[in-house]
């Protein structure tokens, strides 16, 4: 069965339109480009789109290649405390003289839309709620949608980036998978990937995945992105696999649609935080001159 | 073959006695216990005797059960601004009324020798150099003392506590080994130990890793502690695994001296960086004074 991630998103987006209507939600979200990178500026607009199409308003700083880190850094501090910006994403890669990492760390926790920042990466190692990286929880919601038991069952990750890998072993593990990472020094990968009751790959090597990687029945997720000739082509070889999966993402509009929509959903989910706490202290000063 | 935790303690220890008394380091390790927990306080003797035996000086706090957290964090933070004091252990577990993973976080973490604050476990996340947990370290020192090859091979951990199985997952990959953690959700756990070339378990339960569920020639390591009718026993089943495996810890005497031992090599590794932090301001100023 294939994992229809593009129809999925699809459906997210109008719950999300219609919740962002009904409940009144005013949510803008900031995202800073550092120069010129093309394959940044379509994610850019892929985000904006989604944004728009749901009532979310989306601000854009487009700096230059050669701008200075304190300015950066300014600027995230600005967004950082000003009350109407929900949520930022600065778009990686940025220029080699800027530390991205030092600089996306500056994004304040509650508004970190990646999740990527120290404070939330220790609460997901830590077991907490946290605000999870918007791959991780469209491969996560992904499998939820469509009731595939993730608890007890073995996730074998092939690749162990930052952005996917890496955080994804964490949640599956908080979700009580048996999680195994794998990667380029992994010997004999096949004998790994065929234990997997959940397979996931996000390497971007074309096609690593083949037929005899794969266990029947198991579940195959694709968020490897190369192009070949142009191209955009998966980890997984799709049509050899399909068969032999119960469940596989066709990649393009597997898990790309979803990490879409979970910066939808980590938006709304920051503006309800926010607006709690706000609650919050509005009641507590109510209590106060109660008093 | 035994891998002799206890034998290469003592080796250690001795080294790190000659290494303090010929780089005339001056080490000062502060302990802080909160209330009156039997086990912990064995545990601290034994730091203790072994900081004893190397030359470095240990200051204990005994605190009150019923202290406030304030109090608590009021005197990590004159600790954290004593010059003198090299590393800090805030001895768990703490009472109920302290929040753990705040306190322990107040530590800074360049004082941190247990490694478990924020800072520490996202440096290991990223793969960047840090100071590890004691356990952790000591499981990898003794692998690499007896030449066993990490880079590439199957580990399996049982376990996922924040002490040891979570974070030696992600010091394990940072080894480059293939790294499968399994826990009390995983199903059919011998299926997936028997994947293991380096298998190890930390779960607290007698006699769990059966002889069944090791591979001919695994290398073993138990974590595991637990107290049967007054006996230590650990979660390998030593006498029936002793022949199948190319090496094994005993338990007592494996894993448990060499923590101890990492205790040391770690507040030394502090003591090092302090030392170079303050070298540089040295030749800083003198730098100044000649312009």
């Amino acid at each position: 069965m294939i994992l229809d991630g593009k129809k999925i998103k699809n459906d997210l987006l109008e719950n999300f339109k219609e919740k962002i209507k009904t409940e009144k939600l005013y949510i803008k979200l900031a995202i800073i480009l550092v120069g010129n990178n093309e394959a940044s500026k379509i994610y850019i607009k892929n985000k904006e789109k989604a944004c728009d199409y749901v009532g979310i308003k989306v601000e854009k700083y487009l700096l230059e290649e050669n701008i200075t880190e304190n300015d950066l850094l300014k600027l995230i501090d600005k967004l950082n405390n000003d009350t109407n910006t929900t949520g930022i994403i600065l778009q990686s890669p940025i220029p080699s003289h800027l530390d991205f990492d030092k600089c996306s760390n500056y994004i304040q926790a509650s508004k970190d839309v990646d999740g990527f920042t120290k404070e939330n990466i220790y609460k997901l190692y830590l077991g907490k709620k946290t605000i999870l990286p918007c791959t991780v929880k469209g491969i996560i919601k992904l499998l939820e949608i469509y009731n595939i038991p993730i608890e007890g069952s073995n996730a074998v990750i092939v690749g162990r980036g930052n952005i996917v890998g890496h955080p994804l072993s964490l949640a599956l593990l908080n979700k009580n998978a048996t999680v195994t990472v794998a990667h380029s020094k992994t010997k004999n990968l096949k004998n790994i990937t065929r234990n997997a009751d959940i397979l996931i790959s996000a390497t971007g090597k074309p096609h690593l995945i083949q037929k005899d990687y794969v266990k029947k029945d198991a579940v195959v997720i694709d968020v490897g992105v190369s192009r070949v000739n142009g191209k955009i082509v998966g980890d997984i070889d799709f049509r050899e696999i399909v068969d032999i999966a119960s469940f596989i993402t066709p990649n393009p509009g597997g898990i790309g649609p979803m990490t879409v929509a979970m910066i939808i959903d980590n938006l709304i989910e920051m503006e309800e935080r926010k607006r709690k706490v706000e609650n919050k202290n509005i009641n507590f000063a109510h209590d106060k001159n109660r008093q």
